[in-house]
């Protein structure tokens, strides 16, 4: 058996012999066409996600000592398996956090996330809040913070389209707020309405969406929606700020239910002021970018990358 | 000056002198191409809206005798005018209520309304709620009914598409009901979630529009819109009821949010239920129909109406 | 050799031995990775259909031993491949209808049908006619059963998209009749009217498609349509019957082609009387229920089913 | 009073006094701002049509005088209004033909007519059909041109979009048998079946519009549609025509219903065959071009025209 | 004759007389339904676009004293007719340069423009490409200024959409340049092709548009449009300069064909760069706003504007 | 070994041992779902391009014998994979040229082209150009011939879609310029610039596609698209012709820019004469009947093709 450790996802290359840690999660079983067992599975660490194999024996072997949702040590080989990196598992099994940690193992080590930590990215959150100079919303953003701060540090924006991975919320929240705060400040928009709006235009998917390592739609992210569930929670707030203004309130809910921009998008209203244009474009540039980004990233030869069918494009890697 | 009382304003033909009571719901100010005065009414009574106007002399003496939203007396002569009806008008004052009332002035006469009277309608969805099984969802629509039955008495359900007069609300969820309830028979759906979505899914409109007398946009209405406003609205009313299951919660706010059927008529979730479907189809199709009639309810000649610029296409009289 | 007979398609469970009467709709010659042989098929019972595969040597030795359209007997063993239920073919044969009889074999029993027998749905059929007032109408229906009655008795209403098995074109139409009557009569709509549509509408299918145990698309089909098929077809008959008036054929000849509702969805003339908006809405809310019936049949776990393709979005299963 | 006459409607230049004959096709009465009685006119002659209108006493007294349909004699002064010609008519009364002619009045100077005389493009379309080499589709034709001759003669392509006058309907359809003949050779196309689309592919407007001077759309155009009505028409004839081969039959029929090439544009089924899309590609050019020539044709300056909303355009002048 | 001065455009209030310098942008003689001549005028200060009328006697006597693109001195009265500022004109006359320069005749107070000094925007303008650290980008851009300097200062950016006024272009272009290097700089994007592409998306335009105090459409313009005469003549700069690297001159190039950002707004080719998107998002954010902020500026009451059909929606006022 | 030579592409059968001369377009490595090597070919020929694969041993043995882009000779077996023609390669190597001519290999028949012979198709493209009666269009066709005669010759009209093979270019602008005179010819348009527009139109993909046995994208054609990229060639050559007319430069870009005809199709400029609709109209056709053309060929069976996705339907065999 192999006893060099791999090094991470993203810088993998091909006829490599060694192990990992990872966390598991995808594991479909099925059977070759020769009759043959199959196990396919999704490995992910910190940088990106490795799909990886077993078959026929190994598959017989491991097959129940490791679920959905483990950490996992993996050994095998790399190769190329139709243009994609691949790892061929010849053992696996789940980590025992305890033992493992002498050799590296660390839980955060195995987890897809945001390129900056939490904790700066928090910060600058709250300095963004600081500076918000009208004392309803600011109370409105303080609260918000303080009730969805555990969600906030660690939830993806999306299930699979941009920043979907852990801290992806915030990261893309603070993209946005940067985008329209210059904007704004170019055109003399209300800067604390754009505060709010870049920190409360998503705030429903932490209804909509379930995060536990992987992420999956909620009932309600099904049947109601971010959009709306935003706009009911950020009323329940506001509400319970004595005095919140009426005017205000309108105008941040605007902000929430406008964001996509155009009703087939997804918009129920769409924008009729300046800060929600500013708003929606600051938005949609940043998911677009982050896809971009993600695209580019991906290994590939030549100046362009292959065809990306949800942008409808090739993309120049210059 | 003529001395007989004008008929309803349907059943008006050209070249009749006479006085009649109306709400005036518009009073614009022109000048004439040689320099004279004018002036632009729209005058309603229960049956429809008849384009007035003043020239001249009259526009110059009875200006400020009256304003928008007034009751008024106003005599004068019907002609045809580009093939529409129209009243010249000679006098004009404000309706004195006491003094005119012996002369038959009547305020619902004068008002667009519903061709069934508010109380039978009332009654009507009354029973509605009485048959639902579902003790949550009763509770839940008597508590809306209880809450906001004034407004649901004498709502419009729009400003100019279908419903667009007094009592207008009630008349169309009462339809919905009625065709959603026996698309449900057949199909074996939730009877007690249709009459819900039925009710509910246009109670925003009581937040986004105003009414007295005349129909405007709210503030609310034109910024966060009837289906993030009736969202709101009733998970307020559902929190508030002890131990309201949370997927009844889910299925009720679904049934609203997704009522417009498609994201690009303002849905920001599309139907993904049996009960929103057909929903979502019989909200549409009455206010289709409803359309229809209007149409069909002008004075015209032919089998066809003229070309129908909302539904583009001319409609057929049979 | 297995023994024991094979329960339904529909209440198939994994790892059974055991053998079943079916119905081969599809039987595909392929060359595994290795170079073994491999045919693959498709399997019907009045429940559903079952893919099925035969691997190597019996592929090599039943190959000749059954046609598509043969109704056969087989036996193997069921799995889950990659997430759907399948069949590992052992062996295979014709069926011999007089021996196989005593094993249980019927005809019936190997094709998907709708749930409701014909007899119970032509006796439905029969009562809506009888209903209906006008003599016209009436001729003409009763002349459109009994010279198509065979076709209508068996014919599918789609080839995949919506009741698209024995007997689906009946269920479809009587579904659409019990919608169009119900809202028809909410709304004062002419009755007769909308029994002939519902009956009328697609009867050019029976021209469309050619269905002999497994539907295909006729050339005119393909070259002309149903839509057309279904106007000229009854144009027909209509100038058959002495006196028919022409405004009746004009309004009948209407809900044929106009039934799809819109141009882009294969309507040459959009609905121009409320029969017709009737008409459209019911048939393309009976084929969108059919679709989500069907996705919620399939196997599948959590509260929501895969995402469905032509629909464009998840379904709740409740 | 003038006694010149007025040149031919195109040849027309402002402050000319005289007469002319024309063909009364609208006759509106209006009152003026001040209330002084307004008739506006369109009167027609063979190269275009002028709007007129009359002021005053001139409405007053010669009102009844005639009605639309009716040829005319009308004096007047032409001037531009708002950059259109127009004519302010003194003095109108209907036509007395026997007198009338002494002074050069003909109907046919009066109708707006396709260019060329229908006598040249009914030899040029015998010509055609003559050249058609099966045997079936030459009878088909010849039972067409025999059956519907007095109609083809005369009858516009449209109401009011392309070729919407006298002849028109011929003009068109020898200029879609011209462009495709020729793309036809091209390709290795059917050019039988090309001669049989060209004629074919509207004919079901014989019985869409109602053309008597006026053109209007008729019953079965509104419900039924000019491609549903010319598919059942010639499907009629077709059958009477002994031993018509079934698959020329689907073809022909197939040229007909895909002729609008799009669905959205009103083709219940889409060009399946390369006769198909020659045929779509023919029409929609010789449409388009039609109303291009009609475009430039309207008086103007500058190197380009006025948009043209349908073509949603400007078009260069040259 | 009244001899006091009115103020700005943009500060006339109703009932004034007085006089004032304009320039004409449009003259249309029309006749007045009871064929008195009336004078339709637009006539425009350095603020705003006014709407003023000759009627009667005055039209007469002063038609042929000026013409469009003449600045005048007009004396009058305003009004408000339908609900917009019109000045009634009693007297009128083209402007005597150097005998009105002594009453306050400017050129520069007569023409709408931007609301910031030629010279303080051209100045923010050499400021940008001094900062362009790439040579070739530097050069390039310094050549366009150099070369196109005197339409840069003067030229709109359209004919009526968005800052359609003297110096349009320029503060569109600056506008653009800021949003895109301030979006840019969180996106680690490249600043000096930003700063190209802000300059040079629209330099086709200034071949495109005519301007001369009035703006019209050239024939390249029309034929052309700005996209492509843009990439032609930044090609014909990139060409003359030596050793201009040609992945440089690529995407320099996409940024000009790509900058409409989709097909069906023009471009030809949708933005493949990070570069491209950021460009497109702020040229498309500016026009939008400008539209808002117009739209905000008109004379109106309520918190709601008029429906901007153009927008597709009502705007904000706060 | 067989040692018999394979048919050409098109007239291959299954079950076939023998070998061939071919042009490798495609080489991919892949491993077999029980771990063998696998390595999937494109073979091309002039007829058509065959899958082929080698596995297990050949796989191994061979790898490194050939590369994307050589001429080999291919030993092996065809059969029938999933109803497509497939070679499975027992033996391969490089072509030696020297050799291998002896036994008959010749390069133009390893290479998909254009079905008539270049000489041909140039003799046939200059008579075209002699044909041009404008000096300043003729020169500057004669221009682009002689500049880019090379390419012109050789050239693929596009990458897949239509055209897509050596010599399809020529074949393209030949059809075009066919279809394109005739129907100029019936609606009296300018010969020379329809001439010049079917020359014209795509020169672009001289730079927007790489060509050399294989097509691929350049950076250009990705970045600036052939459209714009051919607006700049032709400019160039233009503005080196002494005196050539304004006015014909911008009809001939016109031209260039409108092709595509609609901007959702990447037209930058609607077309705005009737030449640049006959030329859009002619291009589109071509493209499409190629398409039809290359589905009819494919092997198969019925009276229709498979469903074709690009075209969106099924096309009828006939």
């Amino acid at each position: 058996m192999s006893s060099s450790r791999l090094p991470s996802v993203r810088a993998l290359s091909p006829e490599l012999d060694g192990w990992g840690f990872f966390l598991c999660t995808r594991k479909d079983l099925r059977q070759g066409r020769s009759g043959e067992s199959i196990i396919a599975l999704s490995l992910q660490d910190r940088t990106g996600t490795l799909n990886a194999r077993m078959v026929g024996d190994p598959a017989v072997r491991y097959r129940d000592e490791f679920d959905i949702g483990d950490f996992v040590k993996a050994t095998g080989r790399t190769d190329l398996f139709n243009g994609r990196m691949q790892l061929t598992v010849d053992h696996i099994r789940r980590v025992n956090p305890d033992q493992d940690r002498t050799q590296g193992f660390r839980e955060a080590d195995c987890t897809l996330s945001a390129p900056r930590p939490a904790d700066e990215m928090w910060g600058e959150l709250e300095e963004l809040v600081q500076h918000v100079r009208d004392p309803f919303v600011r109370e409105l953003l303080q609260r918000i913070m303080s009730e969805h701060g555990e969600k906030l540090r660690v939830w993806p924006a999306a299930l699979t389209v941009h920043h979907a991975y852990r801290g992806g919320f915030l990261e893309h929240i603070l993209a946005v707020a940067r985008s329209a705060l210059t904007l704004g400040a170019a055109y003399g928009a209300n800067q604390d309405l754009l505060t709010a709006g870049a920190l409360l235009h998503d705030i429903g998917k932490l209804e909509e969406l379930q995060y536990d390592r992987a992420t999956s739609y909620t009932r309600d992210g099904n049947l109601v929606g971010h959009v709306t569930l935003g706009a009911i929670m950020v009323r329940g707030v506001m509400t319970a700020i004595p005095d919140f203004p009426d005017v205000l309130r309108a105008q941040i809910e605007h902000l929430i239910v406008s964001h996509h921009g155009h009703k087939e998008f997804g918009a129920p209203v769409e924008p009729k002021t300046i800060e929600a244009m500013i708003l929606s474009t600051a938005d949609d540039l940043d998911a677009r970018i982050n896809q971009v980004r993600q695209a580019l990233a991906e290994e590939g030869e030549g100046e362009f990358t292959a065809y990306h069918s949800r942008l409808g494009r090739v993309l120049w890697r210059g």
